[in-house]
């Protein structure tokens, strides 16, 4: 075999660059984040008058939406749902939005879409409050309120800290609903430290593992509750950095037919942290072991489980808030195997940064 | 190259048999839920006093559930969401029920936590109503009311009928909501006739096609609107049959990301019909074929589409039943790719009938 017949790994300091420089400042961004505590105060006061919160968003920001169903129903308890956006404006369902909140999640805030569903849900009597990276944007002057995330400009196409701002500003905004927003904003603050402590191990780790992924063509990744946002992320991030076929499901899905498709050449990545899901995340993992799949699990609870590669990331304050730490391996892996693979992991292929989806 | 090292296709008869005999029995399966629609109207009449619809589910049913989604908004206006079924029976949320229509769907009646489900929703006040094809079930003693499926015994893993008549049961369901019963009704009676009309000739079709995909490892399956639950169940015949990694998505989430993997080696399927969407997965598949990769159009505005290969499928009376008809080229094209890679498309490995899922 030829050297030149394998793909050649980008070792140039510039493919990547941006990508590895905004993982490694997710800290500094959430610590941003915290400093507009008060404005997150304000919108849980207005929020608790309706009953119903909708999410809508897309791409990254629609994975971070996985978890505010999960935050704002083990919180204040309340419902949330991703919403549809094509159901309201394109097909013009006629819901009645009045006693709902909708949080539209948008990095750039020029999402079409979700600005044009945030000027209809807002004169249909909805509460709209705008999670962006840029108040100054369209989406930010649509809507009645503004959670700003703080993430400073992001250059990298593939997301990293504009995803954990907007996990970690559902996570404050669902605490301060259920009158738990200060303790959550300590919790907040102790995992950007421990992001700082854990980054410069995971990266080596990680960097040593995605090598021997480099010809991996499909995946699976398999999260549960909170953890379905991370597994949805890590997809993305592999699909749009690497090529990969990476498909995210629950835990349950998985052994509702995709267990059938595994064999030795069809890896499965899983996150697994210390709550009620561990144990289904447990048995899904030994099944994929069972077909002959080599098995990432990253999480806090990852040392409990027999995998073929651990990653395990640091224990939170708060449970809830293991999403913030159990995607790191998964946004390092991603990197690595884009480079891996010769593929710049700043740059993927077909994709600019705001997409005008529609 | 000797013939021992391709996929040996399987030509007994016996495998695949009850695949493609509950395929063609999708008609009388219809024609057998119609006759209970007394029941649908009063169901629909009950629900008419609850502001949110939670549709619970697992594998193929979940997949039916994200046309419910599009159906309640459409057709009475409602909200209705795919409920996390982890967050309250697992995680212990504790949400407010009391105007909630649960719709537990689960073709044997039998899958654990749906049950669980549904017994904390109706002890918590919702009005909760079993679409199954059991009445006699677990799930159908913990319900209020029943909504049997009437699609008769299933005995292939991959659920075909039970699909179609769970979709056809939430579009009844919703137009009984809206007044428009009847007319639902005798749209569907026509779907039945116009499904007996061309399957022979799809059969044909897709038998040719499914030959030249024997090596296809992984695929995209892109639907919108009502059409999302095709794509899904679509992607899940495909995996739990055939073992390809294919991951169904929206035509928008295409976009944000998963544009970026597509090369010649990796198909898409698209899923067309003729309403507010068809502009939007067009642009999906020039992006799809722009990027080398061979795409199948199905639905009936496939013709309107420029692809690699077209199936398309009949125009029903009323738009909103399009799914009814555009998931047989995805059902037929699984059971024959998996003959052609040499799996028996009735036993997926791995898989049991009904999957006692938590």
């Amino acid at each position: 075999v030829s050297r030149s017949s394998l793909p050649e790994p980008l070792q140039s300091s510039a493919a990547g660059a941006f990508l590895l420089e905004e993982i490694r400042e997710q800290p500094d961004a959430l610590r941003r984040l915290l400093s507009h505590e008060a404005e997150f105060a304000d919108v849980a006061a207005a929020a608790r008058e309706r009953n119903l919160v909708r999410l809508v968003a897309h791409g990254s920001s629609d994975n971070a939406a996985s978890y505010g169903v999960y935050a704002f129903g083990l919180l204040p308890g309340w419902t949330a749902l991703r919403d549809s956006i094509s159901l309201t404006v394109y097909s013009g369902a006629k819901l009645d939005l009045t006693g709902s909140t909708v949080l539209a999640l948008s990095q750039s805030g020029r999402t079409p879409d979700v600005v044009s569903y945030v000027e209809h849900a807002r004169a249909g009597g909805a509460f709209t409050v705008a999670v962006t990276n840029d108040p100054d944007s369209a989406l930010g002057r649509a809507a009645e309120a503004i959670l700003p995330l703080g993430a400073g400009p992001e250059r990298s196409v593939a997301a990293t800290k504009t995803y954990l701002n907007t996990v970690a500003a559902l996570a404050l905004l669902a605490a301060h609903s259920a009158g738990r927003g200060h303790e959550f904003a300590d919790g907040i603050a102790k995992v950007a430290d421990q992001i700082d402590e854990v980054l410069p191990g995971l990266e080596a780790h990680v960097a040593e593992l995605a090598v021997s992924f480099a010809f991996v063509g499909r995946m699976f990744v398999i999260g549960r509750g909170t953890e379905l946002a991370t597994a949805r992320e890590v997809a993305l991030k592999l699909l749009e950095t690497c090529r990969v076929a990476a498909e995210p499901m629950t835990a349950t899905a998985f052994a509702h037919g995709p267990v059938a498709a595994l064999d030795a050449l069809f890896p499965v990545w899983a996150i697994a942290s210390k709550n009620q899901n561990v144990s289904v995340v447990r048995e899904a993992v030994a099944r994929a072991r069972a077909a002959g799949s080599a098995v990432v699990v990253t999480g806090d609870a990852a040392a409990d489980l027999d995998a073929s590669y651990l990653l395990p990331t640091p224990e939170p304050a708060i449970p809830l808030l293991s999403p913030l730490l159990s995607v790191l391996p998964g946004q390092l892996f991603a990197r690595a195997l884009a480079l891996a693979k010769g593929h710049d992991p700043d740059h993927p292929q077909r994709l600019e940064k705001v997409t005008l989806a529609r």
